[in-house]
């Protein structure tokens, strides 16, 4: 067997175009059914279930809210987010570092039908490989959180490249910090022109709202597009 | 072609048995040339480079230092520690989420002969991947910093298990964010009950004296033992 067999990039991009094509399925369905899929990353301990737990206070009278917890072999998340009164499902990654798209169709397969308007997944705490994989979702939602620093985006360019929204989480901690909020967009806009950027503290509520009645009318406006009805 | 071509955790099984051969013959090589390596893992934004940077100013006295940067197409990171007077190399992994005992390899032949005294390789910022793959070094360094979260354990356990030496960085932090060493400590010990934790602050200094110092100890009885004489 040659060394070629092992080379960790090629084996990736193997698994990555068979990614592909079982993200388009997961797309097809969540379109046929009329649902909106939000894929969550963010690196460990950003905020990402903090956060979820206050966009489905926020969202929850307005749409039914489904969760997916993916964590390599915990259920701590799982249990937070039931506490807010959704369908929560716990997947287990095992040894992989995110999710991809075959999984994420097998998480929807254990809700009850119909499926809830929104399904949020939230993916592995990592920049790194959840980027590659696209599991079918409307939108990608990205936490960075001060404490990690303004520099990210050079150092992780593809999850800035490929994510919709970024909410920069726990701006009540800038003073200790020194974060600089011009030099962050300043890092994101050649990756990405058009990301949209919500600066919030998710502890103290501070940007909550103005991020998820934006969040609210861009769901009910695509969903209104799917079903072909005002949502 | 079967779906199970496709496996992913079965490609990942078969690429980590080989990267096990290629651990073996680094640390073949660093026993032989009497260099202690250091494989410093952490999320991104936990400090990884100031930690190195401060290591670099207290033992460069005692050792020559070299270092290697791992990241995904940046060198941010190198032309920071370059400030510090030492050699260092930026190793790109492309879309590669960890470095791999291969990679280190390719690495280290980078450097002139002979090679430093030290090695310290900063790993791509991950919780999840580097834990995965041994790239032949003595000590495997982790870092966590205050505003993940004292829970990161469970929801990283592989991290934890198979880390030597744990800095919790940011300790000047700690007012601002709800975090227990107690409560970090007891989520530690199931997984790693060995594990030496050293409490810092990086920025401030808190702390790096007690620190460095004992890992000046460890790396000089280790390289006597490696080399049959006092270092």
């Amino acid at each position: 067997m040659s060394e070629r067999s092992f080379d960790i990039i090629e084996v990736r991009a193997g698994v990555e175009a068979d990614n592909d094509r079982h993200a388009a399925l997961v797309r097809e369905r969540m379109d046929r059914e009329g649902v909106y899929l939000i894929n969550l990353m963010a690196s460990p301990g950003a905020g990402k279930t903090t956060v979820l737990c206050r966009i489905i206070d926020a969202l929850s009278d307005r749409f039914s809210i489904g969760v997916m917890e993916a964590d390599m072999d915990a259920d701590v998340d799982a249990r937070k987010v039931l506490g807010h009164g959704v369908k929560a499902v716990q997947l287990h990654t095992g040894t992989s570092c995110h999710m991809d798209a075959k999984m994420t169709m097998k998480g929807l397969d254990a809700f009850d039908n119909p499926l809830p308007d929104v399904v949020i997944l939230e993916n592995v705490g990592n920049l790194v490989c959840p980027a590659e994989f696209d599991v079918g979702s409307d939108m990608r939602l990205m936490i960075l959180s001060v404490p990690e620093g303004d520099d990210k985006p050079l150092k992780y360019p593809l999850m800035f490249t490929v994510s919709d929204w970024l909410l920069v989480n726990k701006i009540d901690t800038a003073p200790v910090f020194d974060f600089d909020f011009t030099r962050l967009e300043n890092n994101i806009r050649p990756l990405n022109p058009d990301m949209e950027i919500f600066p919030v503290s998710a502890k103290t509520g501070e940007g909550m709202d103005a991020f998820t009645e934006k969040l609210a009318d861009r769901i009910a406006a695509v969903l209104a597009e799917k079903r072909g009805r005002t949502v």
